[in-house]
């Protein structure tokens, strides 16, 4: 777990937070799942999406920034794009697809973070339908 | 590779065909990277979008159809919600995560279908920079 992340590291989860938490507060944790009714806008998978069609050279200079450890089909779109930098706000509240991702030679920096892990915890207790049905899992 | 597909196998997949060959017409291999300007809806993640917010259990008694053996993404969006079986109209165009599938319990059938092999050659073939644009390649 990298404990010095850099600046820039900071401010891209800073601003990954942000964009959570707006969504949260739009009634959905971490994707436009509720917004767009959608299975599959998780935000890895949303900031692709606003990147639009763009060349294979930017995806292999880019760094994800996620506030959560990126879920199996985030991994995945990850691998696809050959993107060789990913920075996790926190993996407490769900492991993903982090081990995969290392095996595959992406660098994986995950940050622990307060806000992120105390958003995603609240997230998870007051939206336990939204959550389970995010990682594909039947309410436990 | 299963050599005797069932019925509902077939009819899948023709499904997936025609699907692919209205796509292909609207200027597209197998998904809406140019219709959209997408970098994520490949055939399969259309597909779940498309089916929108299902329950865990459905999924879990789905099977995916897919023209073309899936991609990292689209491999890690089967994992996700652990669709329990995958039919594949052809993988010699394009070999995707099958064994990661396998190696995660996902059935895998492959129909080596000749008209799924001749749709995707002839994308390629007029389509490179679209074709190697979706598998997050440089063309070569
Ligand atoms: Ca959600
Ligand atoms: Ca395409
Ligand atoms: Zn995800
Ligand atoms: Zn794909």
């Amino acid at each position: 777990m990298a404990t010095n992340p850099g600046h820039e590291d900071e401010l891209g989860v800073n601003l990954s937070i942000e964009e959570a938490r707006i969504s949260l507060k739009e009634g959905c944790g971490h994707n436009q799942r509720i917004q767009k009714s959608s299975a599959t806008l998780h935000g890895e998978i949303s900031a692709l999406e606003a990147a639009g069609r763009v060349s294979a050279a930017l995806y292999r200079n880019s760094t994800m920034y996620t506030t959560l450890s990126p879920c199996g089909m985030c991994t995945g779109a990850i691998l696809l794009y050959r993107i060789p930098r990913v920075v996790i706000g926190e993996n407490v509240n769900f492991m993903g697809g982090e081990d995969l991702l290392k095996q595959n030679g992406v660098e994986v920096v995950v940050l622990d973070n307060q806000d992120c892990k105390d958003m995603m915890s609240k997230f998870i207790q007051e939206r336990p339908e939204d959550w389970y049905e995010d990682i594909g899992e039947e309410r436990v």
